[in-house]
C-alpha cells in the first residue's frame, strides 16, 4: 500500500502557525513521524497561502527533505507553485494533481514530463465532478490515453475517482467502488487512490464510515490512500485489510504491526 | 442485513451452565438482548450435549420462543435433534445447516420441505472443504439445483462459502469474497452468510481481522451474518457498511444507531 501522509497541510490548525512562523523543526517532526508510521510519500500543501504559495511550498519541500529521505506529494491546484516546488524536490515527486479540466491539464502535463514526476489524476473534467462509475471511466480513459501518449508510465499514474458523500446519494459509495475495480481491470499497472473523508460528509461519527470505506476500497483493489498514518485505528484496518486480500505474504506486516502495538 | 445472533451455544462458557441447569430466565434474557440489538434469528446450539441433544434443543426452542417473538436458527449437525426442534418451533425456522455431503443432504432435505424451513447451505461435499471460489461454486450449483427442484424457494436459501484461515493461505479471503460476489450474480434472490471468525484463526488480534472481513463481505453483497449482535464494535462497522453500499435509505439506520449510542 502506498500511503500518502496528509498531515502537512496549512489548512490544519496545528500546521498553520508552524508554516506562518517557518518552524522547520516542527514540520520536520511531523514528516518524520508520518514516515515512521508507514507513509511512502509526505504530502505538502499550503493552499491557504494564496499570497505566497510558490515560495512557501518551496520552503516546505526543502525543509521536509532536509530531514527525511522520502519523496513528497506536491499538493497544489497552482501550476506556478507546483513548478517552484518541483525545482527543489529531490528524487521522483508525486504531483497532486492533474484532471481532465482543459486549463489544468495543459498546465500540469508539461511539469510531469519535464520533471519525470508521478501524478494523481482526478476523475473530473470541465463539466464538473461525475456521479456514476460510467462517467468516471470515460474521464479515466481520456486521462490514461493523454498521459501515456505523453510517455507517462502507467505505474506513475494514481487515479483518484473523487469521492462524493453518501448523505447526498446512497449510491455514491458503490459508484466509487465500481470505478476502482474497473480501473484495475482495464489499466494494468496503474494505481488508484482516494481521499476518503468526503464519503462521510454530513453524517455523524465520520471516522467510522471513513474506516469502513477504506476497507471496501482495498477489497476492490485500491493500492494507495491519502490519510493520517498516525491514526492507529485506520492504520490497523488498513494493515488487516491488506492481509485479508492476500497482499501481505505470511501476514508478516500484520504480525509486525501487532508487535509494534499499532493494534492496541 | 439478516443477523443471526450466535450467543445461545452450549460451547460458550457463559451458556453451558445455564443449559445444564435449564435456567430459562437466563437463556431468555440472552435471546431478548440479541433481538433488541438487531438480531433477526436467534441461533440455538447445544451440540456439546451429545447424550441429550434432541431433548435439550427442543427445550431451548420452547424456552426462547416463550419469551421472544422471533424465528430461531436451529443449529445442529444431528438430523434427529433438528427434527425434534422443528416440531415445537413456531413460525418459519432457519436450519443450520445442509451441505452437499450425501448423508447430510439426504437427512436434512426432507426436514426442510416438510417444515417449510429456510436453510443454510454450506459449500462442502464428501471430498471435504473447498479451497477456491471455483470449487465452491460447483457445490453451490449442485445445492441450488437440488434444493430448488425440491421446491425450496431461492429466498429461503442462505449459502455459506465456508471461511478458511488466511494464516494457512493468504488467498483464502479473496476466494470467499469472489464466491459471495458470484453467488449473487448467478442466483438472484438467494442470500449469503458466513461465520467470520475462522478467517483469523492462528493470528493475533482476531477481532480486527474479523471486523475488516465482515466489511469486505458486505461490499461484495453478503446480506446475512452469524455474529454477536451485542458486540458494538462489529455492529458499528456492519451498520456503517450497509450505509456505504446503499442498503440504508437516507442513512436512517445509521443515524438511529448513532442516537442509540451504538457507535460510542
Amino acid at each position: 500500500m502506498i500511503i500518502v501522509g496528509e498531515l502537512i497541510n496549512s489548512s490544519r490548525k496545528a500546521i498553520a502557525p508552524a508554516v506562518e512562523s517557518r518552524d522547520a523543526a516542527f514540520i520536520q517532526e511531523v514528516a518524520q513521524k508520518q514516515l515512521d508510521a508507514g507513509a511512502t510519500y509526505i504530502d505538502v500543501n499550503c493552499g491557504t497561502r494564496v499570497h505566497d504559495e510558490p515560495e512557501m511550498l518551496t520552503w516546505l519541500v526543502e525543509t521536509v527533505q532536509a530531514a527525511v529521505n522520502a519523496p513528497l506529494c506536491i499538493d497544489s491546484p497552482n501550476p506556478v507553485a507546483i513548478e517552484a516546488a518541483l525545482k527543489v524536490h529531490k528524487g521522483q515527486a508525486l504531483i497532486n494533481s492533474i484532471s481532465a479540466e482543459k486549463e489544468r491539464y495543459e498546465a500540469i502535463l508539461p511539469l510531469i514530463t519535464k520533471h519525470n514526476a508521478r501524478i494523481m489524476a482526478l476523475c473530473m473534467d470541465d463539466t464538473g465532478m461525475p456521479e456514476t462509475a460510467e462517467q468516471r471511466l470515460v474521464i479515466v480513459e481520456r486521462l490514461y490515453k493523454g498521459l501515456t501518449e505523453a510517455c507517462v508510465k502507467p505505474e506513475d499514474i494514481f487515479f483518484d475517482p473523487l469521492v462524493k458523500p453518501i448523505s447526498v446519494n446512497t449510491n455514491f459509495g458503490n459508484e466509487v467502488l465500481e470505478t476502482i475495480k474497473e480501473i484495475h481491470a482495464r489499466y494494468p499497472g496503474v494505481h488508484t487512490t482516494c481521499g476518503l473523508s468526503n464519503i462521510s460528509f454530513g453524517l455523524p461519527v465520520r471516522k467510522l464510515l471513513n474506516q469502513a470505506f477504506l476497507v471496501m476500497c482495498i477489497a476492490n483493489g485500491m493500492d494507495s490512500a491519502i490519510l493520517d498514518p498516525l491514526d492507529n485505528q485506520i492504520m490497523s484496518l488498513l494493515i488487516a485489510s491488506e492481509a485479508l486480500v492476500g497482499r501481505d505474504d505470511y501476514c508478516m506486516n500484520y504480525l509486525t504491526a501487532q508487535r509494534k502495538g499499532i493494534f492496541s
